[in-house]
């Protein structure tokens, strides 16, 4: 089919820059042997995440239990939740997984790990445990600091838990080059503190489990990490490209729209909205918009309704007619991703395959 | 079931509340002699559209084909949708639609009107049609200007096409009570001048169709409205209770939610995220936050990532542990049921029904 005949709003997904965003990264890690377990949030489709395995990723990581049943079924054997889950229905339901699956999670609390190790012993199963760290994202993670061993060791010790090391998330680093270099350091001196406390307390650390797509690359210089979980990487958005971790030809990903109406002087209303793009915002630019337009970057999407994204045309250098079709890459393609049922590969103007969002709307 | 029996995140509605709120705007409505069109884009649930109609209502109103489509096959005979539909695939599905039940469009180019006639015309199927204009929402509709009426004209003389009258969206009356009321008066200025244009060439306005929930229970102050499609009403919500046209006790929604981390001092971690009651904003007050934890309205959900909501609590009146259950009041009701596959009916502590999101995901 021809990308004329697909209707709107339609996810695209570019399939070549695709294959190139995997195949470099992959690459990457090879060339600085670090684990590459990807994040599958970003697309929720196991086809891809059978994808990213077969060009080297050691397993996937997922944040939630709905996440790790889909890839599962999709065939996929080693899936890290990176994820606190916490709750008796939940706990079944892992260890219910991990007779099917290698399934790790990462978790922050002696509750969290209670609940799992019991459930797990009585199961018959054991559960690969990393423990995460807060080195400066401020969101989950113990506090790097000599109270928490006593919670790390009485984790390490619980029956039927596998503790293998470390999770941290440098989510804070959406932010421009120089200053990713200097959190860098930071971040590098917070490591060198955990890992000298683990070394007091005889806790071994096997993983060091970090990186998200803005650092992805510079993985290699976060010290003695051995595993990384990218999940935007295999397509790139706005948000990637603001903070430079990306270029915009390396962006795989847009939503097809049509002009709907022009009947507002200096506007255009396009047929994706909140409901279409999500409204998470230009984190690591300058905040305004919520999409780039391919071809036309002076076209601001200033707001969106539900189902309407809305155009200023002040700075656009095109007309805009009802009937004319856009593309527009979000601000965040994995929120975006996830209010689609279907997405579609292209090659050119040649609409070449189709992927189901299969575990959209799975339960936490 | 009980409470404690259903899993987290769940999006809980108190099926007394909303029952209140659907007879309350139903009796209003009879009281004014307004027609009742609910927005059904806030629930997309065949069933509680049908209770809808079954409390008087004359038909629902809907943002896109795909929720028609799903309203039709629920049962639902008489269908607003309320978008300038454009596109070969989508007039093929809409003519297709109006063999089933009563679907009119709202539009406001003669774009959309010239395709939607064409396609009617030749499926042998007639389409009611209401004019969109632009009262000051500056999104969509035609100006309230003479060089419009040349355009409605147009329009109203395609064949196929029933013009029926006049579509106002309020949206920016989403503010406190005063200042909606200095909007009225602009609102009704301009509707007089809209229908003196109107007058003098000649063209009627048997239906005149406008509100939003913030403006439900003033619709009999806009001056000559006939139709009313307010949609958020029948849950209401933080940003509905923001501006005061609700108050607290009208709420009939809540995500239940369970504490997993609060490793992180002054913070606690809850397992509902941006995918679980979007990242729409508190646009009805102070910008603050994602949602009104009840019971404890100086924990801040200060920001959402994808999974989890991170609360700060430092005005907070209670503690939070891992695995403590908190029910937290979304900012956008109709944004945050649209990422659930199913919400849950409770009657105090009480899991009386279970409804499928059905047109959550259709596509445009």
């Amino acid at each position: 089919m021809k990308l004329d005949g697909l209707d709107t709003p339609s996810v695209l997904v570019e399939v070549d820059i695709m294959t190139a965003n995997l195949d470099r990264l992959a690459g990457y890690c090879r060339e600085h042997r670090l684990n590459l377990r990807p994040h599958v949030k970003t697309h929720k489709i196991p086809e891809l995440a059978q994808l990213q395995v077969r060009k080297g990723a050691v397993g996937v990581t997922v944040a939630k239990l709905g996440e790790a049943e889909v890839m599962v079924d999709g065939g996929i054997e080693d899936v890290l939740l990176a994820y606190p889950v916490y709750g008796e229905i939940k706990w079944e339901r892992l260890v219910s997984l991990a007779r099917r699956a290698r399934i790790s999670v990462a978790l922050d609390s002696l509750e969290v790990a209670q609940g799992i190790s019991r459930h797990a012993r009585e199961a018959g199963v054991r559960i690969p445990i990393l423990v995460e760290f807060d080195t400066g994202m401020r969101r989950c993670g113990l506090a790097i600091a000599r109270e928490s061993i006593g919670v790390l060791e009485r984790i390490v010790e619980l029956p039927a838990l596998d503790y293998e090391g470390l999770l941290i998330y440098p989510g804070h680093f959406l932010v421009d080059p120089e200053r990713r270099n200097q959190l860098l350091t930071l971040e590098n001196r917070q490591l060198s503190t955990l890992l000298g406390l683990l070394d007091d307390a005889r806790i071994p650390y096997p993983v060091i489990s970090a990186s998200s797509t803005p650092t992805a690359y510079m993985s290699h210089q976060f010290d003695n990490i051995n595993e990384v979980r990218p999940g935007t990487y295999i397509f790139n958005d706005r948000n990637t490209i603001g903070c430079q971790a990306a270029g915009l030809e390396d962006c795989a990903v847009s939503v097809l729209s049509t002009v709907v109406s022009t009947s507002v002087p200096g506007k255009a209303a396009i047929d994706g909205g909140s409901k279409t793009f999500s409204s998470d915002k230009f984190l690591s630019g300058d905040g305004v918009g919520f999409g780039h337009v391919m071809g036309d970057p002076g076209a601001v999407v200033e707001y969106l309704s539900e189902e309407h994204g809305h155009l200023v045309l002040a700075n656009a250098i095109r007309r805009y007619r009802v009937g004319d079709r856009v593309r527009v890459i979000p601000n965040h393609v994995c929120a975006c991703v996830n209010m689609h049922n279907r997405i579609y590969g292209i090659r050119d103007d040649e609409v070449v395959t189709e992927w189901r969002v299969s575990a959209r709307g799975a339960v936490q």
